[in-house]
């Protein structure tokens, strides 16, 4: 054995599970051996607070609300037999809704079956639908989907042009927890505009997925959209791929939604046990703490090798930031916390950013992301005896190794292919780890409330467009100082509006 | 005005051009006022470093080479005139080859026009064609692309099954610079073997862009591809987008490559000028360095508020990160120097990580990129006299104050619209800023020293895979101990091999 070799170490921070089969290997992370030992007493308390957040008690103190995503691949777990009705009768009909559609019973008026999905939805309502759908979409799909998830009117057209005649035949899906998204609701307008353009009836192609009561569950009901599934207020945005938000589209894509629920129940199981050693959620969120000491000093770069896995690392970035990036810890003192979030896939970042990495300023670690097995098909070899897996195999070890050689720490994480199970159990395996992490570092990891001040800043600015609109179409041509006197407003402000509108009119 | 205005620092610090249509708003950075006078003699030293490789100094000393990529949009400025004439010529044939392929009179062999294009190449050679087809590509557009970027097996299968059939009509471009790139080759051959397999000749699909002389070019030259574009020794990678690499794809997708070339031209000459406070390439650098202490303290967060510009960041991770990153200065020193960047689109991810932004850890700056012009088609208002338009500007607006006020510092771009000339014009701006921050903190920005540490690994672990595979062949089930000890090799590495091995054959 080469002196230099890592194999007792290995041996040592390198945990399997057998159900579901996943290993997570922390090896390559340089922290001491007494370690896990001296976080002891914060991890208890981690396990504590999720504990008592899985049995139903308000975790998210700020907003009064209790955290329930973990119920919605166990409902057994849920704390009342009302809650667990009804994740289990939304499931069921969202299953009868799309064997419905499937089937073409539930179809577009004018003729044919629905063939397209188009989700309108932003944030927690499009990111875990648009990983999953890369990760899991095949050309052989009943159903291929697109998105619009911004309020961008040339991104609509784009998205509109490409659907062209197909619009016939798309089922709309909107998604909106609180029903009253500026963007969504923008892109819902811009879509029924569109049916109406083409004569169609938006009505009958559209499915509502929001908060019961919302204006959008309003709205649907009123126009008699073809269903509508409920979001519940103890399920946040960016957990709610498991919900009614990620099952709908995933249903109607023809993946297996149990089996995607059953990863995800596979691994909570595993990351229930009170052993951190074995616990691979408690792990993850230990080496965090670890590399950022517990103060996000170091980026987490996400790489898997996979080019199917390559917006998990968009997806985290939701979760992982808009989770963990907050100004105050549960005690009310300013902690300015978070760890920001990047990556996209190997071997190909490799031939990107990895020279910094391996070279540059040493602000982040490494997770590795290892799918063991190469294709579905038959084996191609690119030289004697070698794959393009095994290239592919071969750049991660290499660069996971030339990386720990320059002082670089990393994690890596291996599941056996990329399928709806193993993508539940990767979700899940996150979800669990930022919990726990925000317990170590004492945060509420369930608000948002950073959000707001940009959104009240943008409705300041657009209230003050209706003015200046109002002021040009009244008198002759003015300057920004002049408009922002008479109004009483801010002249860069002005100025900026003005510029806009006259680009757009 | 209100007190809180930043009126007066916005004019200061607000800087428009005319051609290019342009401007860059620096006044939300909290430099002093004496910044930019104190950086004087290094942006001195950039001005005159930037001359002598505009003129055709060796630029790049480790590589021995000079750094040529401004005189692709302005062949008059190559130090040579073969230099001059091999660039004008290359972008000629081009032209030509793509007018024929447009015209049928390049077609597949078995009939019918080439309507698709499949791109094999990665790192430098797919992320700009990438960029550029995402920001360009029109429903309309006479071909459309794919593209294998990396060595996934799976990968490979999902891009060959989606073009199904159609791969009788798509012309393979296959891009490498050195022409010995792994992924790159291993994409060439099963590429070829999908053809061979359909029973159509991959040769008269094919065309190469790499060195005179390469590997590829052999072997292009002796299976008869098409034709061969060269790429020289005094282009990057992560700068190639307006050679061969870059107008080879956009030329066949039917984007305007010689508006694209004039909107760098464009910028590059307003960045030419040595009066800084004019000079918006120099401006962006020197915020860079002001926002890191010129150590890249701090991580870039690019946020386009366009659909159409969402690659920009992973465009620029490349060439920022992967010019940056290095561990010595032109002295020999240690420095580590880089900047992360990473990001994707507003208002989308507001609904993201904004959180972060607004509340977290302050490790970063943004910069804004706004486009005035909301669509190419009529004016649809959501509400009266409001379209999505005026959210998505409302909402840039917005966030930008909002980040302001809590002392999150940003950088604010502006182009009228997007279309070629602008994204070569954004192009052009990043390449020279980040040749000018280079010379700031005294490094080469024209090698990648690094990325051949992980190359060499890898190679090792493949070669020990050969021998693994022997092993196992010639004896009965044996631990990973004992092949390592066999092989004289490390048990991590067999254990790995097996594994791997194990899940694959």
């Amino acid at each position: 054995m080469p002196s230099s070799s890592l194999w007792p170490r290995f041996q040592k921070y390198f945990l399997r599970y057998d159900h579901p089969d996943f290993s997570i290997d922390i090896s390559r992370m340089r922290f001491a051996d007494d370690f896990l030992e001296k976080m002891q007493p914060l991890v208890e308390k981690a396990f504590a607070a999720m504990r008592e957040l899985e049995a139903g008690a308000i975790a998210n103190p700020d907003e009064n609300r209790m955290v329930g995503h973990y119920w919605l691949r166990d409902p057994k777990l849920a704390p009342t037999a009302e809650l667990r009705a009804d994740i289990e009768e939304t499931n069921a009909r969202i299953k009868q809704f799309v064997a419905s559609v499937h089937a073409g019973k539930i179809a577009p008026p004018k003729g044919g079956k629905f063939k397209h999905i188009l989700l309108v939805g932003i944030g927690g309502s499009a990111l875990g639908p648009q990983f999953i759908a890369d990760a899991l979409g095949q050309s052989t799909d009943p159903m291929d989907i697109s998105f619009l998830d911004n309020t961008d009117p040339d991104g609509f057209d784009r998205v509109f042009n490409r659907l062209g005649e197909h619009l016939a035949h798309t089922l709309t899906v909107v998604i909106s927890k609180s029903g009253g998204t500026k963007e969504t609701r923008n892109g819902m307008l811009e879509t029924a505009a569109r049916y109406k353009q083409a004569d169609l009836d938006f009505g009958k192609h559209a499915v509502a997925v929001t908060g019961v009561g919302s204006e959008l569950d309003k709205f649907a009901e009123k126009h008699g959209w073809l269903t509508r599934f409920p979001m519940h207020d103890w399920v946040g945005g960016r957990t709610s791929i498991m919900s009614a938000v990620g099952l709908v589209p995933a249903a109607l894509q023809g993946f297996d939604i149990d089996n995607f629920l059953a990863g995800a129940a596979a691994m909570d199981e595993k990351t229930r046990g009170t052993n951190a050693a074995q616990n691979a959620a408690m792990l993850l969120a230990l080496m965090w703490h670890y590399a950022g000491n517990g103060r996000g000093e170091k980026d987490m770069v996400i790489l898997p090798y996979k080019d199917r896995l390559m917006l998990f690392s968009k997806y985290l970035q939701q979760l992982v930031m808009e989770s963990l990036g907050k100004e105050n810890d549960l005690d009310g003192n300013v902690v300015h916390q978070g760890i920001a979030v990047y990556g996209n896939k190997g071997s190909t970042d490799q031939h990107a950013y990895v020279q910094q990495l391996r070279d540059g300023v040493l602000n982040f670690f490494v997770t590795f992301v290892e799918v063991e097995k190469d294709r579905g098909t038959e084996r191609f070899e690119v030289e004697e005896g070698v794959t393009s897996g095994d290239y592919l195999q071969g750049f991660l070890r290499g660069t996971r190794s030339a990386l720990y050689e320059s002082g670089r720490e990393s994690i890596t994480l291996t599941i056996p292919e990329v399928n709806a199970f193993y993508i539940g159990a990767l979700i899940a395996l996150y979800e669990r780890a930022v919990g726990f992490y925000a317990s170590l570092v004492n945060i509420n990891a369930y608000h948002q409330p950073g959000v707001e001040a940009g959104k009240k800043a943008a409705t300041r600015i657009l209230e003050l467009q209706c003015r200046v609109q109002k002021t040009l179409a009244a008198g002759p041509d003015k300057t920004p100082e002049e408009i922002a006197r008479e109004l009483d407003a801010d002249p860069e402000d002005v100025f900026h509006i003005v510029r806009h509108l006259e680009a757009n009119d």
